[in-house]
């Protein structure tokens, strides 16, 4: 069971990155779940997200955009659920620090699609780096991005 | 020297890259300068593409968007030194390959700034896979980011 | 169903790494399985791959080696199964191509244990290029790294 | 001008990786140089350490171990230098938190060769991660690797 204090952090950083980033806004990049197990990102297609005008494909960019929101997210839920004891004020100071140290990103397959859902898993869990992969894929199960991503969080 | 099918090849690709690819429109990426020794690629700060409103720093997938262009502009640029006998149709052929397989982005410092020029230079010059490595400044000459990527060429 | 000149060039390229390659006899890699659906190398701890004396932790060097070997033979099998109809031939010159591009290795826990295993997937099926993930474990199945590789396959 | 404290935590550390860390006995691995800017480490060609009997050519692994060597050397020689008041307890501390984080390496050309050297820089200094870039040559200057790793420092 998660404790309201986690609950209530994970909703605010949502809320923060669904609506409140600019960046964010102009792709239109949408928090469709993120909760202690995880997080699910969602881009719906749109012309001027396009990289390939002949080929109707979603810019590599965004790509990278959306692989590396959910590496962030993934990182933070993993270190809110790593403790039930946190404070209010800890993890408001841990959000802060959260960031990027690097990330590599496979382009597997064309961007085609309707609908580019992305996800991930920490894959080392730490009390000040964490590592996650993530994965994107389209409406119709497509795998078409793969991310590995070390994130500050501490 | 460079063959004029050369010079025509690259400054077809700038005027590509530099207007008609819809998502380049959306962040105002600017080819500023492109020729057989290098791409300078810049990128205006504007609200839309801050990613931490409190910082008021860019967004890490415009970093990455940046330099990923940068690489496959330089893996391309690669190309087309490679041999000073390319016909037109050749070049029209490799430029529709282009592409990224894979690409490592290191944040070094939060991007802060009004100007940001993308640059790379070739590691591996391949007649299918060419590697490059990129660099992101702002105009301070303050090192924000640094990228390694592996492109598709032929 | 497997053709015998697909398992005929598994095998043969089984026993090259596991009896014919000198760095692979000084670290004692042992191809356990290798067969269209993957393949798994083993190292068993020994006092000369040790990294850190202190902590009897297995050198970084050594997981990318192995995590490096996993990647290439996985990605070589893929090429083997995406056709039925290869020739002993063309296998042959394949095999003489398989070269790593690049590779990211996550060091996620430290290298303890007494018999480190790798395996891998292909997560990009190319002709000419393939991207494998590979994994290794010890024997209580902790996960102490994590391996990302592009390969040259034709 | 650096203190005496600097220099000796640096000659200590290169004491234990050139005489007391057991596989890089076991590769020949040599320190040749190490100091407050910058490390230089050697691995001369042995028929052990031979990844392809037909090419005669290095084994990726051993690229790869020779690279993150230079790293960890690299980043800590970066942290040594970060300050000029540091303790011996302080850096002996430091020592025994090192560690690789991740690592991408691009295998540019063939292992060939007599002798190997890595160098390295720091691209992101942190009191906590380092993010340092390395370079593999053999002994007539042909680039043969290139890497980036991300260490823990502290």
């Amino acid at each position: 069971m998660t404790s309201s204090i986690q609950d209530q952090a994970l909703k605010q950083v949502a809320d923060i990155f669904d609506q409140h980033v600019p960046f964010h806004n102009l792709l239109g990049l949408d928090i469709k779940h993120y909760d202690i197990n995880g997080v699910e990102v969602v881009i719906k297609m749109k012309p001027e997200l396009i990289g390939n005008i002949h080929q109707n494909i979603l810019h590599g960019g965004v790509t990278a955009t959306l692989l590396d929101v959910v590496g962030g997210l993934t990182a933070f839920a993993g270190l809110v659920a790593s403790r039930d004891d946190w404070t209010v004020e800890e993890l408001q100071q841990r959000l802060t620090t959260l960031g990027t140290i690097d990330m590599r990103v496979d382009f597997l397959r064309p961007g085609r699609g309707e609908t580019f859902t992305g996800t991930g898993t920490v894959i080392r869990a730490g009390n000040r780096v964490s590592v996650c992969k993530m994965e994107l894929h389209n409406e119709l199960g497509t795998h078409i991005a793969f991310g590995t991503g070390t994130y500050m969080v501490g």
